[in-house]
């Protein structure tokens, strides 16, 4: 039987999702270990998408495969508990054996959230971005319109990279403010290596004047990353979704983080 | 010279605000350090309230004596400087000597906060209190109502409470929803120890439809804290705000946490 799983994770615990190296803690392995316990036998996770070190999710898809049979309630319920605090199953499904969390997605979706204040904050350390200089939202929303759509995005793509192409289709980019938090919303059909975190970096430096939006179709053109300026610190990052054929019929959450709802 | 502060903090680190033994981490010992460190001399500082262990704060106020003489915003980056990333100074403000952060303050003011979700998430691990059966938020408005007002508070009075008298003035006790959270906003003149954690404790009961609104006025009426059922966990309890008489002039800010003004 294969299993469609929805989690959340705050990512400061760890190295990213993907277990890298022995010793070192991954979601990933966390979350396996967990699963084992519940399912009676060792578990392999296969994830939508795989973060980086101290990046976050509050809607990540995964699945594996068990011939175990529980009831949802039972499976979220166990795992749970096998879980640390920094890690939670939301929801469990059975699935067709055609879906893979991996490569039958069509779409992910980021958040990027900036705690923009004078001076930093305990209560959100971890989870935001802080910027103590003053963002203009409508700028970084002007820049963002030149972002939406199909663009070789080799100018915010990590030396490191490994997709074999740099063409993405960004199907949405908002940008807004709630209080003292700056949100950039975005979705495409997939991502390169730091591609959001690069994104927020122009943006917030377009918010700060440093830059007009213009220039962010001078970096579409140019393909360089060296021109691309900073990459924003991963603790504001949450990976919120992931989209998949309506055929699989997989639970719908609202996008997160939780507390961003309130 | 007298200087008023603002600060917040996470508290789950700490075995609360006050420095009860040597080795034990507290917020104000943290804070001393960090301040002294800036001003040059060693520090005493003096807060609006003791909040428990895991209990956490978005406005406290404080204040502290000292000869050194610093621009404020020199002050606040240079103590956050040194403090951990879960302890923030917010402002920092010149005081007339007749101010003191305890015996002056006319109000205090407390959130508590409730997940209220089949699953626990971990995106606000330790951050709330997480209540897994559905709550009822009417019911709990209306059992709120009772408590508002001059009340011996005995039932919702902690045994270990050293406060010579039982009898508080609450300004206002609010409940709403937004999304999963159900927050609990409540000002009074002051607080017995564990006071706002029993009453949240008490509503989460009226509000599970385990007991009827009524059912406070029988425990403000009986005064006795066998009958006033569970105290509700620390993570999910903010000290908010302290008042003063406005002739100190003191900043205002929005009442936290700081991500439920997202």
């Amino acid at each position: 039987m294969r299993y469609a799983i929805g989690i959340d994770y705050d990512g400061n615990g760890y190295r990213g999702w993907q277990t890298q190296q022995e010793g070192v803690p991954s979601v990933q392995l966390t979350l396996e270990i967990a699963l084992s316990k519940i399912a009676a036998h060792p578990v392999i996770v296969h994830a939508a998408g795989r973060t980086d070190a101290g990046v976050h999710a509050s809607g990540m898809i995964a699945h594996f495969d068990s011939p175990s049979i529980r009831k949802p309630y039972n499976w979220v319920l166990g795992t749970n508990t096998q879980l640390p605090p920094d890690i939670a199953l939301r929801w469990i499904q059975p699935v067709s054996d055609e879906f893979h969390a991996r490569f039958k997605a069509v779409a992910r979706r980021y958040r990027f959230i900036i705690f923009n204040s004078p001076q930093r904050s305990s209560q959100l350390a971890g989870k935001v971005t802080w910027h103590y200089h003053p963002l203009d939202v409508e700028r970084m929303q002007r820049a963002a319109t030149y972002l939406v759509g199909r663009h070789d995005f080799t100018t915010f793509r990590a030396v490191e990279c490994q997709s074999r192409q740099p063409v993405r289709d960004v199907h949405f980019l908002k940008v807004w403010r709630q209080g003292p938090l700056i949100i950039l919303d975005i979705q495409a059909d997939g991502f390169l290596h730091h591609m959001v975190r690069n994104i927020a970096g122009v943006l917030m430096r377009i918010g700060e004047g440093k830059a007009e939006p213009e220039w962010v179709q001078d970096l579409i053109r140019v393909r360089d990353r060296t021109q691309g300026g900073v990459t924003a610190s991963p603790g504001g990052l949450y990976f919120v979704d992931a989209l998949y054929p309506p055929e699989f019929e997989l639970p719908r959450e609202a996008p997160g983080p939780v507390w961003l709802q309130g």
